[in-house]
């Protein structure tokens, strides 16, 4: 079974990435908007039981923290993803590093951006609108972060969410 | 903002249940099949917290549990709702009394009925077609039910994990 791990930010900028990603996001019905800790990785059910126990020692590791949410970005010219940046913090650095390190999943090849995407797979013309659009409306919005997920995934590409992992509590 | 509380079943009764929820099911992409526990409700952000805390006390109160699929029914006269009928069971009817008993939200006047939707809002020919068919091809399917979890609803009226909760676990 293909498993992720993610951070579901509040209701608030929730809503206000779909209402970016109900247009430029064909993921849109897939999941809720998220910031990716750790990618998809295949696990056995056996295999998630210790995970499972993993990703709880990783989640004491660290108190709720805060993000800030500044700009709007793309990943050109690597691809054309639209995405809300999420400033970096030591604390997701090190989710992120504890959850390669600690969990089976290959760690991707480009550096960890912690990011929120609410539209990819544009046209160019798309890209640059909507990349245009989004600049000038602008964004700054900063939120306490006190969770994580473990999610699976369905057949038909959709995300379940397996179980929370709350940040610092016993 | 609106909350609710449901059991998401395996992966293998999701897929089973999408298959046919892709087409008969306006609110295939706002949430994975689920069996309801609790219908939504209000609640603010401070009373959410003690809810919280209630539902921890709820889900130590009943140990996992086996969950029976054997039947596809539906809710015809009442509406055109088509479901996997699962067994009711003594922790199902006390989990379900529990919530409603302890957690704010007014219980619904008819009866609890532990199902998983397949499909809704159906015309009246496609409801006897789809039901026929499903009834033909029946289901056997029996699982553990270890966890539920709490959910919010987003403005587009999709639903997001908020908090998963063990049964019987300290």
């Amino acid at each position: 079974m293909k498993y992720g791990v993610a951070i579901f930010p509040s209701k608030k900028l929730q809503d206000l990435a779909n209402s970016y990603r109900k247009r430029y996001d064909p993921h849109y019905a897939l999941i809720p908007p998220h910031l990716t800790l750790k990618h998809s990785f295949e696990a056995s059910d056996s295999e998630i039981k210790d995970i499972t126990r993993t990703l709880n020692l990783i989640s004491k590791k660290y108190n709720p923290f805060s993000i800030q949410v500044t700009k709007v970005k793309s990943f050109q010219p690597v691809n054309n993803t639209i995405y809300f940046k999420v400033e970096p913090t030591a604390e997701l650095e090190g989710l992120y590093e504890d959850l390669y390190t600690d969990v089976p999943g290959e760690k991707p090849e480009y550096p960890f951006v912690p990011h929120i995407t609410v539209g990819q797979k544009l046209s160019n013309d798309e890209h640059s609108d909507v990349l245009g659009q989004l600049d000038m409306l602008g964004i700054d919005h900063e939120e306490v972060v006190d969770r994580f997920a473990l999610l699976y995934q369905l057949d038909n590409g959709s995300w379940t969410v397996c179980e929370t992992f709350h940040l610092g509590r016993d």
